[in-house]
């Protein structure tokens, strides 16, 4: 199955094989094959730590050269490894530079009861979040606080998505990630499992660590919106409490991703010291 | 000097005045007229409360029939008002949607002396930072937790980059930002101002609110360097302490939007507490 390693070998646009990784640019193709795309050495690496994810790897010679323990591991697992041209590789990616590595892996997603069913303190839920890049970072961010798992819920982007998977930096490997969610039913699943269910709202009677707000040191689920619509009636009425990050200055509102990494550090710093110290009026 | 504001009058492609507007897409003519483009409503909007800033508005007759408002003010300042069909627009705006509304905007950005002079207690410092984006999202958020100004130091990005601006969302308009400052000598001006210099940098010795840390509650300059490369060794130099974000997860980093929304969080938090929860190692 594996072609061979030389540069003699290097598979031309046409080859079959290039044209049904080039498809999987489009959500349709990703979901009958259940396979996306990975661009560059960190997203490469980060396949290959998942045994059995990565399940081609096209490389250029320039790609080989610089990573070829990557190259090497690939091939090790089973990967088809397949060489191309810089032009082939630019028609594959997505990316400007995405440095002679992109791979075919394998979906990641998990079902729901991953995460409910161990013991979660912290969780994201993305719903109707559009923007790949805003996902991509939140999914990093709640990576980066010690979550749990991330939700992309309702009608928000597929987690596989070019941009969102670059934005996340490798997070898509790292924790559970549930993907096509129905969102009232996925905030009942994760209340059912002792989370309480924030929603962040920039037009929220509670602000963030004020008096009268929510319990920040106890599990919980935040869910975050659209940044242009925020969260319609209909979700936040499926919240515990509904919370907004205070607006010192003159700004409107937050971008999303920003919003979120407050909101996310502030529950993992509560947890962790098991106190609030609330913040005046 | 003004245009009549009948469609009759729309300026064609050619037109110097739209000429001279496409060409403040690029920096060397942005800096050679001191002018630069805000599109749609909420950046007009922002232009037009600060007097004197907006100088032409090329408008649609969509943008004139949502939005008359705008028109009027913008008129009743002085600004040219530009009608343009929307073929005319597209060529003139970086956004695929502008709605309509498209400005020509002199620059806002101040001395340096305009933050130091007004007893500061929290600054953002961009240091390399190259990605308009993440610039603009960094000034957002600074504005949003009560920053007194706003420095683009060293290599970093044109604050009047359309993507900038648009990232900004509005609050380019909203506080202090200087531009073009050479990072030591500003560093040694905030310092003098009486704000303590913090770095932040994901290898850092010390974790934000961990013990040994730097006292978060005393006015601070926060530096955030390029994502990519970090702060170098004699940018992290010029800091009194060099703080991380802690990750409590896998990821390897954080965005440099998300931190910097972490760290002036934090900030702005603990100088309104006034006091320091320690989250134990």
């Amino acid at each position: 199955m594996r072609s061979g390693p030389q540069a003699g070998d290097a598979l031309g646009i046409r080859s079959p094989r290039v044209k049904a990784a080039r498809q999987l640019a489009k959500r349709a193709f990703r979901e009958r094959a259940r396979s996306f795309l990975a661009e560059g050495p960190q997203a490469i690496r980060e396949a290959i730590a998942s045994e059995g994810v990565l399940t081609e790897l096209f490389v250029t010679g320039q790609g080989r050269s610089r990573h070829p323990e990557l190259v090497e591991q690939a091939a090790r697992q089973g990967a088809g490894v397949h060489e191309v041209s810089g032009e082939v590789m630019a028609e594959l990616a997505q990316t400007i530079t995405p440095q002679g590595l992109l791979g075919v892996c394998r979906f990641v997603d998990q079902p729901l009861s991953s995460i409910t069913s161990a013991a979660p303190r912290l969780v994201a839920v993305l719903a109707n979040v559009r923007d790949p890049g805003n996902a991509g970072t939140v999914l990093r961010t709640a990576d980066a606080a010690g979550a749990d798992g991330v939700v992309f819920a309702a009608a928000s982007v597929d987690p596989y998505n070019s941009k969102c998977v670059r934005s996340s930096a490798g997070s898509l490997f790292h924790l559970p990630v549930v993907a096509g969610q129905e969102l009232a039913a996925a905030v009942g699943e994760l209340r059912a499992a002792g989370l309480q269910v924030l929603a962040a709202d920039g037009s929220a009677e509670h602000l963030l660590e004020a008096a009268g707000g929510p319990d920040l040191t106890r599990p919980s689920a935040w869910l975050f919106g659209n940044e242009a619509w925020g969260l319609p009636e209909e979700l936040l009425a499926l919240a515990d409490s509904v919370v907004a990050v205070p607006i010192y200055g003159k700004a409107e509102s937050l971008n999303l991703a920003a919003a979120a990494a407050v909101c996310l550090y502030t529950s993992a710093r509560q947890m962790r010291t098991g106190r609030t110290l609330l913040v005046g009026e």
